[in-house]
């Protein structure tokens, strides 16, 4: 029954990533400078993601009574953005590798990597004008809105995580991860992806704050299964280096559980490693620091806080789409909580 | 007399810059995250700049009979999505000063920067909503027409010049830098200010094309100033570092020209000084560079080629301003085209 509930959502976000494939395509554009500009806004695009972030806003919207069509052009963006801050996140964390190969700032230069990010938002600009076509202007209008907050938080989020790293910090706990989770990971992946499409699905009439308690429970379960899939998951599926968060001194959920049990001398220890540059961070350290994540819990830690934050998101889920009628849509979206703590990619 | 027109203009750009000052400080966010997002968000637009963009807006929309208040919220935009592209420039390009003081990525580091860069682009987003309320929806998405214009040819500029740097592209004509500067430079500076400000004013009747035509040889004539004074301007007027342009390896009109004319021997030399990194590259070098560009006339070229273009940029404000009244905001658009051969800021 498990095997035959994860294939079906892997099934559906086969649909949605072959339905944004094409849908991409058509907003990125096709003309000069290719060579130094457009090439390289369409390389993450054209790598295969994951199709949660589109899937779960056309999902939203048709499980509100939408349709594909109204939710396309958000969920585009959504896509384009979220590309658009991938290859920015790449750049400021340092990363080697995104969907199975090397970062684009490694094949281009970070100079390069920068301009082509701001262009892959100004791509994203375009489906949200075309929105005032296809569901008028005053929903546009709010949909707009959600789009701002969407971008201020996870800018907020992304620069809570980069300052944590620049200063070292160590004292951090388990509600700091998810504060700063809250904003990063989930406004973009989960929580407006739903209340956007739930938005236009209801035509305003849905319960955006039920959405957002969902959208955070299902996207902290997503974060801290990333989180463990770096230190455990498999290079060809996860698309990403494995332990590369543990080179980039990442401050996971498994860090901050570790730092808040080791003694005097390991703690010395792990403020040296974690106050090194990338660089500087041999293998050895890092297996070490892996080690000690073992020794200590932290992984089994994780599990156990991703469960019960699974749990929440089945509640959550419950509020947010209370009364609507069965549909594949809704039963894509609920399976999504116990893929969330499986999922190998 | 001479003396008299500088200042006017300057102290109408003092106007400009002071409106523009207040503006800004309502749209910058005063909330958490201060010290790793917001704080760097309003480090660059806090520095003293010329002012040139937002002034050309608002005096372009009320020569062609608007007001300040209408034209306000695009103006901010463009100082903010102006001030957000100099933040990923100075990553880009290495560069180590702005306006007088450390480029942020010196102050904070690449990754806090890049991010903050698009912390300021989201920040431009908000006057461009409120455009809706001041202009009213019809013009507000012919307004965002002229952005998105702006936005793709400001990056495809960025693209084209950063690529020329990183293939040390040699063989590069005056055109290649001005086709380069129309994308670049003239885009955010002068051409999209100008028909933003005009279209504004004239409710949508003004010939675009005619600003288009003018901006391009205001901004060009500014560019190539901007690049002279790299080489020979005072670092306390001209807030950038003296040489910084030959020490990142930038393809200025003096390099393009220099290269035109220099014999194979030196040619190999120069080659080998723009193929380095910047770290590369010595004072020694720098200075045997630009005594290169005074001994062939580069320096002489540019000047004159800059005075052939401003030349062309008055016939383009005779066509592009025929038929107004005349108003101090007119005079300062006219008296910009000299200002911008001998400003020194």
């Amino acid at each position: 029954m498990a095997g035959s509930a994860t294939s079906f959502v892997e099934d559906t976000l086969r649909l949605h990533r072959d339905q944004m494939a094409s849908v991409l395509a058509r907003y990125l554009p096709d003309r000069e400078p290719r060579r130094w500009l457009y090439d390289l806004v369409a390389t993450y695009p054209s790598r295969i993601g994951k199709g949660i972030r589109s899937g779960l806003c056309v999902a939203a919207c048709r499980a509100f009574g939408g349709s594909t069509q109204e939710a396309m052009p958000s969920a585009a963006a959504i896509e384009l953005l979220h590309n658009a801050f991938m290859v920015h996140d790449d750049v400021e964390d340092g990363s080697l590798s995104r969907r199975g190969l090397p970062t684009l700032h490694l094949q281009h230069g970070v100079a390069l990597a920068v301009n082509a990010g701001d262009g892959l938002a100004v791509v994203g600009l375009t489906p949200l004008r075309e929105n005032v076509k296809v569901i008028g202007s005053v929903m546009s209008e709010r949909v707009l809105d959600e789009f701002q907050m969407l971008l201020h938080r996870t800018i907020e989020g992304q620069a809570i995580e980069l300052g944590w790293r620049s200063e070292n910090v160590m004292h951090l706990t388990p509600d700091d991860y998810l504060n700063m989770v809250l904003l990063k990971t989930c406004s973009y992946s989960t929580i407006f992806p739903l209340r956007i499409g739930a938005l236009i699905g209801s035509w305003g009439s849905a319960d955006l704050g039920a959405l957002t308690r969902f959208g955070f429970h299902l996207g902290a379960a997503f974060q801290i299964r990333d989180d463990l899939l770096n230190l455990e998951g498999r290079t060809e599926k996860y698309g990403k280096e494995i332990l590369g968060d543990l080179y980039e001194g990442k401050r996971s959920l498994m860090i901050i559980h570790l730092l808040s049990v080791v003694d005097d001398r390991e703690r010395q220890w792990l403020n040296a490693f974690l106050s090194a540059s990338r660089a500087e961070r041999s293998d050895g350290q890092v297996r070490k620091t892996l080690e000690m994540m073992r020794e200590h819990g932290s992984i089994e830690f994780a599990r156990a806080f991703s469960q019960g934050v699974s749990a929440a998101a089945r509640e959550a889920f419950n509020l947010a789409f209370e009364g609507l009628p069965a549909s594949d849509d809704l039963r894509f979206i609920e399976e999504l909580i116990p893929y969330m703590l499986d999922r190998d990619l």
